[in-house]
């Protein structure tokens, strides 16, 4: 019974899906920004090229379509559906800041993780859910309320020290299943 | 300071948004049923017609713009921003069930409550969150997660005992303002 079950929620940017990729890749079509870009410890991609370039971030996020075709994440579809098994797996995204990411969002869950039914998905604003285990790259939406967060790890959080965190699914997989 | 106040989620249909009586326009357009249907205790709308009729409920809230012109329930235009000055006030709506009520009910929520931010709005599946209060007309999502559960009264829920009971936006004001 799923009840019996431990619930474990999983974030989709930067942790499912590779948004950095996708973004890399319009960045380097509109901007000849290098793929390979270094980009500085503790910060967020677009801080990583002159401002006036940076600021698309926002135009590339609100256009329809973005979140549709971003690359899974290296590795999830190996694990995740291991983890489906063993888990009461939610996913829990913040669509909620980009209103013209839902359906993009929710056709990309139904495209790569299938066996996810809609009543294992939360698209949110803040994060207020309960979980036994969160996997996420924003320390922000670790609250009280989640019992073991999992860190994983992004460019942008990779100076914070105080969780535990993972490098990789296959990561993810020695720990959880 | 948000963080200082209580937190206090608030369901959207038959609720906030009196789909019930979206439902009987659409009903009563294409088949005739009366506007003031009598519904028997306990039962969902749909069970209180043949039932040939009574499935079309379903391609009702799959097409694009069912949930865009729901009214506002009686009362709420008055009572949710007197509550939002006092709570942390989140809107929290199964909306996963129908993926083409997304633009829609995040329109709606623009369009009447324009004061409650992104960061407020959660379209779940499970409602698995934290709240201090929660009103909502289905009892399955008062977990034990949620310290004050207050049952929106609807027809389908008359008959249940064991919950305390709002009937209207007006004693959910007397209540919690």
């Amino acid at each position: 019974m799923n009840d019996k079950k431990r619930r474990l929620a999983i974030d989709m940017d930067e942790v499912l899906a590779d948004t950095h990729a996708k973004f890399l890749t319009l960045f380097n079509r509109d901007f000849g920004i290098p793929l390979d870009l270094k980009q500085k410890p503790g910060t967020e991609i677009f801080e990583n090229m002159p401002k006036e370039i940076g600021d698309h971030w926002k135009k590339y996020v609100n256009e329809p379509g973005f979140f549709r075709d971003v690359p899974v994440m290296r590795g999830a579809l190996n694990i995740v559906p291991e983890l489906n098994k063993k888990y009461d797996l939610f996913i829990v995204s913040a669509a909620m800041e980009f209103k013209n990411s839902f359906l993009d969002k929710y056709s990309w869950l139904e495209e790569h993780f299938p066996f996810i039914p809609w009543t294992n998905i939360l698209f949110t604003g803040r994060k207020i859910i309960v979980s036994d285990v969160l996997i996420d790259d924003r320390a922000k939406n670790f609250s009280e309320h989640i019992e073991r967060p999992l860190l994983f790890t992004s460019p942008h959080n990779v100076l914070l020290e105080e969780y535990e965190r993972v490098n990789s699914w296959e990561e993810v997989g020695e720990k959880l299943l």
